[in-house]
Protein backbone atom coordinates (compact mmCIF):
# COMPACT_ATOMS: atom_id res chain seq x y z
CA UNK A 1 0.00 0.00 0.00
CA UNK A 2 1.83 3.44 -0.94
CA UNK A 3 0.38 6.38 0.25
CA UNK A 4 0.79 9.57 -2.16
CA UNK A 5 2.25 13.23 -0.64
CA UNK A 6 0.46 14.86 1.38
CA UNK A 7 -2.00 11.63 2.70
CA UNK A 8 -1.97 9.53 5.81
CA UNK A 9 -3.69 6.40 7.35
CA UNK A 10 -6.47 7.09 9.92
CA UNK A 11 -7.24 4.19 12.68
CA UNK A 12 -11.17 4.28 12.76
CA UNK A 13 -11.88 2.80 16.14
CA UNK A 14 -13.75 -0.20 14.46
CA UNK A 15 -12.45 -3.69 13.94
CA UNK A 16 -8.83 -2.48 13.30
CA UNK A 17 -10.09 -0.64 10.07
CA UNK A 18 -8.77 2.20 9.06
CA UNK A 19 -9.07 4.95 6.37
CA UNK A 20 -6.50 7.19 4.11
CA UNK A 21 -7.09 10.66 3.93
CA UNK A 22 -5.44 13.69 2.57
CA UNK A 23 -6.39 16.75 5.19
CA UNK A 24 -5.65 19.68 1.60
CA UNK A 25 -8.15 17.80 0.30
CA UNK A 26 -11.22 16.59 2.59
CA UNK A 27 -11.46 14.95 5.96
CA UNK A 28 -14.71 13.12 7.21
CA UNK A 29 -15.95 14.57 9.89
CA UNK A 30 -18.76 13.70 12.98
CA UNK A 31 -21.52 13.71 10.48
CA UNK A 32 -20.29 10.71 8.61
CA UNK A 33 -19.60 8.93 11.39
CA UNK A 34 -23.28 9.72 12.92
CA UNK A 35 -24.99 8.62 10.13
CA UNK A 36 -23.29 5.62 9.76
CA UNK A 37 -24.54 4.78 13.50
CA UNK A 38 -27.94 6.10 12.33
CA UNK A 39 -28.24 3.83 9.36
CA UNK A 40 -28.52 0.31 9.76
CA UNK A 41 -27.93 -2.92 7.04
CA UNK A 42 -28.91 -6.04 7.60
CA UNK A 43 -27.51 -9.19 5.90
CA UNK A 44 -27.92 -9.73 2.27
CA UNK A 45 -28.95 -5.93 2.04
CA UNK A 46 -27.11 -4.06 -0.86
CA UNK A 47 -26.63 -0.51 0.05
CA UNK A 48 -25.63 2.70 -2.02
CA UNK A 49 -23.56 5.32 -0.65
CA UNK A 50 -24.50 8.34 -2.83
CA UNK A 51 -21.71 10.96 -2.68
CA UNK A 52 -18.60 8.19 -0.97
CA UNK A 53 -15.74 10.55 -0.58
CA UNK A 54 -13.15 8.71 0.50
CA UNK A 55 -15.53 6.11 1.47
CA UNK A 56 -16.04 5.91 4.85
CA UNK A 57 -19.78 5.51 5.11
CA UNK A 58 -19.63 1.62 3.85
CA UNK A 59 -16.24 1.07 5.36
CA UNK A 60 -17.63 2.18 8.77
CA UNK A 61 -21.09 0.66 7.79
CA UNK A 62 -19.01 -2.78 6.80
CA UNK A 63 -17.30 -2.61 10.02
CA UNK A 64 -20.74 -2.36 12.14
CA UNK A 65 -22.93 -4.17 10.61
CA UNK A 66 -21.87 -6.50 7.86
CA UNK A 67 -24.32 -6.22 4.89
CA UNK A 68 -23.45 -8.20 1.67
CA UNK A 69 -22.80 -5.30 -0.96
CA UNK A 70 -21.80 -1.96 -0.61
CA UNK A 71 -22.13 0.43 -3.77
CA UNK A 72 -20.03 3.95 -2.37
CA UNK A 73 -20.91 6.70 -5.38
CA UNK A 74 -18.17 9.43 -6.12
CA UNK A 75 -17.76 12.26 -8.81
CA UNK A 76 -14.15 13.62 -8.01
CA UNK A 77 -12.28 10.51 -9.07
CA UNK A 78 -8.67 11.14 -7.09
CA UNK A 79 -11.60 10.85 -3.90
CA UNK A 80 -12.75 7.78 -5.90
CA UNK A 81 -9.35 6.36 -6.19
CA UNK A 82 -8.26 7.12 -2.57
CA UNK A 83 -11.73 4.94 -1.26
CA UNK A 84 -10.50 2.41 -3.49
CA UNK A 85 -7.00 2.03 -1.93
CA UNK A 86 -8.75 2.16 1.39
CA UNK A 87 -11.40 -0.77 0.75
CA UNK A 88 -7.93 -2.67 -0.27
CA UNK A 89 -6.10 -1.66 2.51
CA UNK A 90 -9.25 -3.06 4.69
CA UNK A 91 -9.06 -6.34 2.59
CA UNK A 92 -12.87 -4.82 1.35
CA UNK A 93 -12.59 -5.59 -2.24
CA UNK A 94 -15.30 -8.43 -1.91
CA UNK A 95 -18.25 -6.26 -0.59
CA UNK A 96 -17.35 -2.88 -1.10
CA UNK A 97 -16.71 -1.69 -4.58
CA UNK A 98 -16.32 2.47 -5.74
CA UNK A 99 -17.23 3.87 -8.71
CA UNK A 100 -16.85 6.89 -10.42
CA UNK A 101 -19.61 8.81 -11.09
CA UNK A 102 -22.60 11.20 -11.27
CA UNK A 103 -25.10 10.95 -8.50
CA UNK A 104 -27.67 13.17 -11.39
CA UNK A 105 -26.81 9.92 -13.63
CA UNK A 106 -25.15 7.15 -11.74
CA UNK A 107 -23.51 4.38 -13.94
CA UNK A 108 -25.46 0.91 -14.88
CA UNK A 109 -24.78 -0.77 -11.48
CA UNK A 110 -26.66 1.76 -9.64
CA UNK A 111 -29.19 0.53 -11.32
CA UNK A 112 -33.24 1.09 -10.62
CA UNK A 113 -34.95 -0.32 -7.06
CA UNK A 114 -31.89 -2.49 -7.44
CA UNK A 115 -31.20 -1.41 -3.94
CA UNK A 116 -32.56 -1.91 0.18
CA UNK A 117 -30.54 0.85 1.54
CA UNK A 118 -29.08 4.10 0.84
CA UNK A 119 -26.75 6.32 2.57
CA UNK A 120 -25.67 9.72 1.89
CA UNK A 121 -23.85 12.91 3.67
CA UNK A 122 -24.98 15.53 1.18
CA UNK A 123 -23.49 18.77 0.53
CA UNK A 124 -25.55 21.21 2.83
CA UNK A 125 -24.69 24.68 2.09
CA UNK A 126 -27.39 25.96 -0.88
CA UNK A 127 -25.56 29.13 -1.82
CA UNK A 128 -22.75 28.37 -3.84
CA UNK A 129 -22.03 31.16 -5.53
CA UNK A 130 -18.93 33.65 -4.29
CA UNK A 131 -16.71 30.77 -3.61
CA UNK A 132 -13.23 31.41 -4.09
CA UNK A 133 -12.54 27.78 -5.19
CA UNK A 134 -16.21 26.34 -6.28
CA UNK A 135 -14.41 23.48 -8.04
CA UNK A 136 -12.10 22.95 -5.03
CA UNK A 137 -12.85 18.99 -3.43
CA UNK A 138 -14.10 20.57 0.26
CA UNK A 139 -16.22 23.09 -2.09
CA UNK A 140 -18.06 20.32 -4.00
CA UNK A 141 -18.10 18.42 -0.55
CA UNK A 142 -20.08 20.74 1.33
CA UNK A 143 -21.99 23.07 -1.49
CA UNK A 144 -24.71 22.10 -3.89
CA UNK A 145 -22.63 22.93 -6.69
CA UNK A 146 -22.79 19.39 -8.60
CA UNK A 147 -25.50 18.36 -6.97
CA UNK A 148 -28.50 19.57 -4.74
CA UNK A 149 -31.23 18.24 -2.32
CA UNK A 150 -33.87 17.45 -4.92
CA UNK A 151 -31.17 15.70 -6.87
CA UNK A 152 -30.19 13.52 -3.93
CA UNK A 153 -33.48 12.04 -3.09
CA UNK A 154 -34.78 11.87 -6.86
CA UNK A 155 -32.24 9.52 -7.00
CA UNK A 156 -32.24 7.61 -3.46
CA UNK A 157 -36.22 7.24 -4.36
CA UNK A 158 -34.94 5.95 -8.08
CA UNK A 159 -32.20 3.53 -6.55
CA UNK A 160 -34.45 1.76 -3.38
CA UNK A 161 -37.17 -0.87 -3.75
CA UNK A 162 -40.51 -0.37 -1.92
CA UNK A 163 -39.75 -0.85 1.38
CA UNK A 164 -35.97 0.17 1.33
CA UNK A 165 -34.68 2.60 3.35
CA UNK A 166 -32.91 5.85 2.82
CA UNK A 167 -30.40 7.43 5.64
CA UNK A 168 -29.67 11.07 5.11
CA UNK A 169 -27.57 13.71 7.69
CA UNK A 170 -28.34 17.28 7.33
CA UNK A 171 -28.07 20.71 8.91
CA UNK A 172 -31.56 21.27 10.58
CA UNK A 173 -32.25 24.46 8.61
CA UNK A 174 -33.42 22.66 5.64
CA UNK A 175 -36.16 20.33 8.00
CA UNK A 176 -39.02 22.05 5.97
CA UNK A 177 -37.57 21.33 2.52
CA UNK A 178 -35.89 17.87 3.41
CA UNK A 179 -39.55 16.51 4.43
CA UNK A 180 -41.67 18.08 1.48
CA UNK A 181 -39.11 16.72 -1.00
CA UNK A 182 -38.99 13.37 1.06
CA UNK A 183 -42.60 12.99 0.66
CA UNK A 184 -42.96 14.39 -3.00
CA UNK A 185 -40.85 11.55 -4.03
CA UNK A 186 -42.38 8.61 -2.04
CA UNK A 187 -39.76 8.39 0.38
CA UNK A 188 -41.70 8.83 4.57
CA UNK A 189 -39.52 10.06 7.11
CA UNK A 190 -40.27 7.44 9.62
CA UNK A 191 -37.63 7.91 12.40
CA UNK A 192 -36.08 11.51 12.66
CA UNK A 193 -33.12 12.27 15.88
CA UNK A 194 -31.79 16.11 16.29
CA UNK A 195 -28.03 16.33 17.08
CA UNK A 196 -26.91 19.20 19.69
CA UNK A 197 -23.46 19.80 20.73
CA UNK A 198 -24.65 20.11 24.42
CA UNK A 199 -27.91 20.96 26.06
CA UNK A 200 -27.92 24.77 25.21
CA UNK A 201 -27.17 24.58 22.04
CA UNK A 202 -29.60 24.41 18.99
CA UNK A 203 -29.24 21.37 16.99
CA UNK A 204 -26.37 21.39 14.59
CA UNK A 205 -27.57 18.13 12.63
CA UNK A 206 -30.77 15.75 12.13
CA UNK A 207 -30.70 12.51 11.13
CA UNK A 208 -33.52 10.99 9.08
CA UNK A 209 -34.71 7.67 8.17
CA UNK A 210 -37.06 7.45 5.19
CA UNK A 211 -38.67 4.61 3.88
CA UNK A 212 -39.46 4.01 0.17
CA UNK A 213 -43.73 4.04 -0.13
CA UNK A 214 -43.79 3.77 3.85
CA UNK A 215 -46.98 5.66 5.53
CA UNK A 216 -47.06 9.20 7.64
CA UNK A 217 -45.75 8.87 10.98
CA UNK A 218 -42.60 9.71 12.09
CA UNK A 219 -40.91 8.60 15.45
CA UNK A 220 -38.73 11.30 16.78
CA UNK A 221 -35.69 10.06 18.77
CA UNK A 222 -34.26 11.62 22.02
CA UNK A 223 -32.05 14.55 20.69
CA UNK A 224 -28.51 13.24 20.64
CA UNK A 225 -26.02 14.97 23.01
CA UNK A 226 -22.51 15.27 21.97
CA UNK A 227 -21.10 17.26 25.45
CA UNK A 228 -22.53 16.47 28.86
CA UNK A 229 -22.28 19.49 31.43
CA UNK A 230 -18.58 18.55 32.43
CA UNK A 231 -17.47 19.28 28.75
CA UNK A 232 -16.56 15.61 28.13
CA UNK A 233 -18.28 13.26 25.70
CA UNK A 234 -21.76 11.80 26.59
CA UNK A 235 -21.15 8.06 26.86
CA UNK A 236 -23.41 7.47 23.81
CA UNK A 237 -21.43 9.88 21.91
CA UNK A 238 -18.19 8.51 22.70
CA UNK A 239 -19.57 5.12 21.64
CA UNK A 240 -20.59 6.15 18.49
CA UNK A 241 -17.12 7.51 17.45
CA UNK A 242 -14.76 5.29 19.94
CA UNK A 243 -16.93 2.13 20.02
CA UNK A 244 -14.15 0.21 21.64
CA UNK A 245 -11.94 2.33 23.35
CA UNK A 246 -12.65 2.68 26.48
CA UNK A 247 -13.64 6.48 27.75
CA UNK A 248 -11.04 7.92 29.71
CA UNK B 1 -68.88 35.58 40.77
CA UNK B 2 -70.23 32.46 40.97
CA UNK B 3 -69.04 29.02 40.18
CA UNK B 4 -71.27 26.32 38.78
CA UNK B 5 -70.86 22.48 40.71
CA UNK B 6 -68.20 21.01 40.06
CA UNK B 7 -65.85 24.14 38.95
CA UNK B 8 -62.76 25.65 40.88
CA UNK B 9 -60.68 28.58 40.20
CA UNK B 10 -56.73 27.86 39.83
CA UNK B 11 -54.11 30.19 40.19
CA UNK B 12 -51.81 30.88 36.64
CA UNK B 13 -48.71 31.82 38.85
CA UNK B 14 -48.56 35.32 36.61
CA UNK B 15 -49.79 38.54 37.95
CA UNK B 16 -52.36 36.81 40.07
CA UNK B 17 -54.16 35.53 36.73
CA UNK B 18 -57.16 32.87 37.84
CA UNK B 19 -58.91 30.81 35.43
CA UNK B 20 -62.24 28.48 35.90
CA UNK B 21 -62.05 25.28 34.99
CA UNK B 22 -64.40 22.02 35.75
CA UNK B 23 -61.98 18.53 35.83
CA UNK B 24 -64.72 16.47 34.92
CA UNK B 25 -64.88 18.98 31.57
CA UNK B 26 -61.63 19.44 30.79
CA UNK B 27 -58.31 20.96 32.81
CA UNK B 28 -55.42 23.01 30.71
CA UNK B 29 -52.03 20.97 29.89
CA UNK B 30 -48.86 21.81 29.97
CA UNK B 31 -49.31 22.07 26.32
CA UNK B 32 -51.01 25.53 26.73
CA UNK B 33 -48.72 26.91 29.28
CA UNK B 34 -45.81 25.80 26.79
CA UNK B 35 -47.55 27.58 23.67
CA UNK B 36 -48.32 30.89 26.01
CA UNK B 37 -44.29 31.03 26.62
CA UNK B 38 -43.10 29.94 22.82
CA UNK B 39 -45.75 32.17 21.28
CA UNK B 40 -45.26 36.03 21.16
CA UNK B 41 -46.84 39.08 21.04
CA UNK B 42 -46.52 42.40 20.26
CA UNK B 43 -48.38 45.56 21.71
CA UNK B 44 -50.68 46.70 19.04
CA UNK B 45 -51.11 43.14 17.32
CA UNK B 46 -54.50 41.23 17.33
CA UNK B 47 -54.11 37.64 18.36
CA UNK B 48 -56.48 34.91 17.11
CA UNK B 49 -56.65 31.79 19.40
CA UNK B 50 -58.16 28.91 17.69
CA UNK B 51 -59.84 26.09 19.67
CA UNK B 52 -59.32 28.52 22.71
CA UNK B 53 -61.47 26.23 25.04
CA UNK B 54 -61.49 28.13 28.75
CA UNK B 55 -59.47 30.79 27.24
CA UNK B 56 -56.05 29.68 29.04
CA UNK B 57 -54.10 31.07 25.71
CA UNK B 58 -54.85 34.23 25.77
CA UNK B 59 -55.16 35.00 29.20
CA UNK B 60 -51.71 33.84 29.97
CA UNK B 61 -50.56 35.23 27.10
CA UNK B 62 -52.28 38.64 27.98
CA UNK B 63 -49.98 38.29 31.24
CA UNK B 64 -46.80 37.87 29.58
CA UNK B 65 -46.83 40.26 26.65
CA UNK B 66 -49.53 42.42 26.66
CA UNK B 67 -50.70 42.90 23.24
CA UNK B 68 -53.82 44.88 22.24
CA UNK B 69 -56.53 42.43 21.22
CA UNK B 70 -56.70 38.86 21.81
CA UNK B 71 -59.81 36.79 20.05
CA UNK B 72 -60.78 33.45 21.56
CA UNK B 73 -62.68 31.39 19.09
CA UNK B 74 -64.27 27.93 21.05
CA UNK B 75 -67.16 25.51 19.33
CA UNK B 76 -68.19 24.21 22.93
CA UNK B 77 -70.67 27.53 24.65
CA UNK B 78 -70.48 25.75 27.64
CA UNK B 79 -66.71 26.26 27.17
CA UNK B 80 -66.62 29.69 25.81
CA UNK B 81 -68.92 30.59 28.88
CA UNK B 82 -66.75 29.65 31.28
CA UNK B 83 -63.58 31.10 29.42
CA UNK B 84 -65.90 34.41 29.43
CA UNK B 85 -66.38 34.44 33.38
CA UNK B 86 -62.22 34.21 33.56
CA UNK B 87 -61.88 37.04 31.51
CA UNK B 88 -63.81 38.86 33.50
CA UNK B 89 -63.01 37.15 36.95
CA UNK B 90 -59.06 38.65 35.47
CA UNK B 91 -60.99 42.07 34.56
CA UNK B 92 -59.98 41.63 31.26
CA UNK B 93 -63.47 42.14 29.46
CA UNK B 94 -61.52 44.90 27.77
CA UNK B 95 -58.61 42.92 25.32
CA UNK B 96 -59.93 39.62 25.34
CA UNK B 97 -62.79 38.58 23.70
CA UNK B 98 -64.67 34.83 23.53
CA UNK B 99 -66.45 33.70 20.75
CA UNK B 100 -68.57 30.83 20.20
CA UNK B 101 -67.94 29.13 16.51
CA UNK B 102 -66.81 26.93 14.23
CA UNK B 103 -62.84 27.28 13.27
CA UNK B 104 -63.99 26.01 9.78
CA UNK B 105 -66.33 28.87 9.29
CA UNK B 106 -65.53 31.83 12.29
CA UNK B 107 -67.70 34.51 12.68
CA UNK B 108 -67.73 37.84 11.20
CA UNK B 109 -65.05 38.98 14.13
CA UNK B 110 -62.66 36.88 12.52
CA UNK B 111 -62.15 38.58 9.08
CA UNK B 112 -59.46 37.45 6.50
CA UNK B 113 -56.36 38.93 6.98
CA UNK B 114 -57.03 40.64 10.19
CA UNK B 115 -54.25 39.22 12.23
CA UNK B 116 -51.06 39.59 13.01
CA UNK B 117 -50.59 36.53 15.67
CA UNK B 118 -52.78 32.91 15.33
CA UNK B 119 -52.59 30.44 18.21
CA UNK B 120 -53.46 27.05 18.29
CA UNK B 121 -53.15 24.28 20.34
CA UNK B 122 -55.25 21.88 18.49
CA UNK B 123 -56.58 18.39 18.97
CA UNK B 124 -53.62 16.11 18.72
CA UNK B 125 -55.28 12.41 17.63
CA UNK B 126 -55.83 11.68 14.45
CA UNK B 127 -57.48 8.99 14.85
CA UNK B 128 -61.17 9.98 16.16
CA UNK B 129 -63.02 6.63 15.56
CA UNK B 130 -63.77 3.69 18.23
CA UNK B 131 -64.31 6.42 20.80
CA UNK B 132 -66.76 6.03 24.02
CA UNK B 133 -68.02 9.37 24.00
CA UNK B 134 -67.10 11.03 20.67
CA UNK B 135 -69.02 14.42 21.50
CA UNK B 136 -68.01 14.29 24.97
CA UNK B 137 -65.56 17.89 25.72
CA UNK B 138 -62.33 15.71 26.39
CA UNK B 139 -62.99 13.94 22.93
CA UNK B 140 -63.53 17.02 21.18
CA UNK B 141 -60.21 18.86 22.44
CA UNK B 142 -58.20 16.18 22.19
CA UNK B 143 -59.34 13.60 18.96
CA UNK B 144 -59.81 15.54 15.22
CA UNK B 145 -63.78 15.04 15.58
CA UNK B 146 -64.72 18.39 14.70
CA UNK B 147 -61.55 20.22 13.30
CA UNK B 148 -58.31 18.41 11.31
CA UNK B 149 -54.72 19.96 11.04
CA UNK B 150 -55.17 20.51 7.67
CA UNK B 151 -58.69 22.84 8.83
CA UNK B 152 -56.72 24.54 11.42
CA UNK B 153 -54.25 25.34 9.24
CA UNK B 154 -56.66 26.68 6.59
CA UNK B 155 -58.02 29.24 8.91
CA UNK B 156 -54.62 30.21 10.55
CA UNK B 157 -53.82 31.05 7.03
CA UNK B 158 -56.89 32.92 5.81
CA UNK B 159 -57.14 35.05 9.23
CA UNK B 160 -53.03 35.88 8.68
CA UNK B 161 -51.56 39.11 7.58
CA UNK B 162 -48.60 39.05 5.17
CA UNK B 163 -45.80 38.65 7.93
CA UNK B 164 -48.29 37.33 10.84
CA UNK B 165 -47.54 34.73 12.54
CA UNK B 166 -49.01 31.13 13.61
CA UNK B 167 -47.88 29.68 16.54
CA UNK B 168 -48.96 25.90 17.12
CA UNK B 169 -47.72 22.82 19.37
CA UNK B 170 -48.25 19.28 18.11
CA UNK B 171 -47.22 15.68 18.96
CA UNK B 172 -43.88 15.10 16.99
CA UNK B 173 -45.24 12.09 15.04
CA UNK B 174 -47.21 14.68 12.97
CA UNK B 175 -43.96 16.80 11.87
CA UNK B 176 -44.02 15.70 8.61
CA UNK B 177 -47.49 16.66 8.01
CA UNK B 178 -47.20 19.75 9.86
CA UNK B 179 -44.72 20.50 7.74
CA UNK B 180 -45.88 19.85 4.60
CA UNK B 181 -49.58 21.37 5.04
CA UNK B 182 -48.04 24.72 6.28
CA UNK B 183 -46.11 25.31 3.73
CA UNK B 184 -48.72 24.16 0.90
CA UNK B 185 -51.03 27.05 2.66
CA UNK B 186 -47.58 29.33 2.85
CA UNK B 187 -47.02 29.46 6.41
CA UNK B 188 -43.72 28.87 6.41
CA UNK B 189 -42.13 27.59 9.41
CA UNK B 190 -39.21 29.83 10.87
CA UNK B 191 -38.74 28.61 14.42
CA UNK B 192 -39.17 24.70 15.50
CA UNK B 193 -38.61 23.31 19.42
CA UNK B 194 -39.02 19.75 20.37
CA UNK B 195 -39.91 19.25 23.98
CA UNK B 196 -38.75 15.92 25.95
CA UNK B 197 -39.39 15.16 29.41
CA UNK B 198 -35.76 14.29 30.36
CA UNK B 199 -32.64 14.05 28.09
CA UNK B 200 -33.00 10.35 27.44
CA UNK B 201 -37.11 10.03 26.68
CA UNK B 202 -38.62 10.83 22.79
CA UNK B 203 -39.51 14.06 22.29
CA UNK B 204 -43.51 14.15 23.29
CA UNK B 205 -44.22 18.28 22.07
CA UNK B 206 -43.42 20.56 19.04
CA UNK B 207 -43.19 23.86 19.16
CA UNK B 208 -43.78 25.57 15.91
CA UNK B 209 -43.64 29.44 14.94
CA UNK B 210 -44.72 29.71 11.17
CA UNK B 211 -44.86 33.28 9.40
CA UNK B 212 -47.44 33.81 6.37
CA UNK B 213 -45.49 34.41 2.85
CA UNK B 214 -41.78 33.65 4.84
CA UNK B 215 -39.04 32.60 3.00
CA UNK B 216 -37.80 28.80 3.57
CA UNK B 217 -35.42 28.36 6.88
CA UNK B 218 -36.13 27.48 9.83
CA UNK B 219 -34.08 28.13 13.05
CA UNK B 220 -34.22 24.84 15.08
CA UNK B 221 -33.88 26.14 19.59
CA UNK B 222 -32.22 23.89 21.72
CA UNK B 223 -34.65 20.90 22.94
CA UNK B 224 -36.72 22.39 25.83
CA UNK B 225 -36.24 19.47 28.59
CA UNK B 226 -38.78 19.63 31.24
CA UNK B 227 -37.10 17.56 34.41
CA UNK B 228 -33.51 17.53 34.95
CA UNK B 229 -31.22 14.45 35.78
CA UNK B 230 -32.13 14.62 39.55
CA UNK B 231 -35.90 14.54 38.72
CA UNK B 232 -36.87 18.19 39.41
CA UNK B 233 -38.21 20.21 36.81
CA UNK B 234 -34.98 22.15 34.85
CA UNK B 235 -34.78 26.15 36.06
CA UNK B 236 -36.63 26.76 32.28
CA UNK B 237 -39.33 24.50 32.49
CA UNK B 238 -40.24 25.92 35.67
CA UNK B 239 -39.74 28.97 35.00
CA UNK B 240 -42.42 28.61 32.39
CA UNK B 241 -44.84 27.47 34.80
CA UNK B 242 -44.26 29.28 37.99
CA UNK B 243 -42.84 32.33 36.38
CA UNK B 244 -42.73 34.52 39.39
CA UNK B 245 -42.71 31.91 42.61
CA UNK B 246 -38.93 30.86 43.65
CA UNK B 247 -37.82 26.90 42.78
CA UNK B 248 -37.11 24.90 45.73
Amino acid sequence: MTLKPGERIDDLHRKGRRIIQDPKRFCFGIDAVLLSAFAKAMPGERVADLGTGTGIIPILMEARYGGEQYYGLEIQEESAEMARRSVALNGLTDCIHIFTGDIKDPPSAFAAATFQVVTCNPPYMNEGGGLKNAYGPKAIARHEILVDLAGVVRQAARLLQFGGRFYLIHRPHRLVDLMCLLREYKLEPKRMRLVQASAEKEPVLVLIEAVRGGRPMVKMEPVLMIYGPDGDYTPEAWQIYYGEANQP
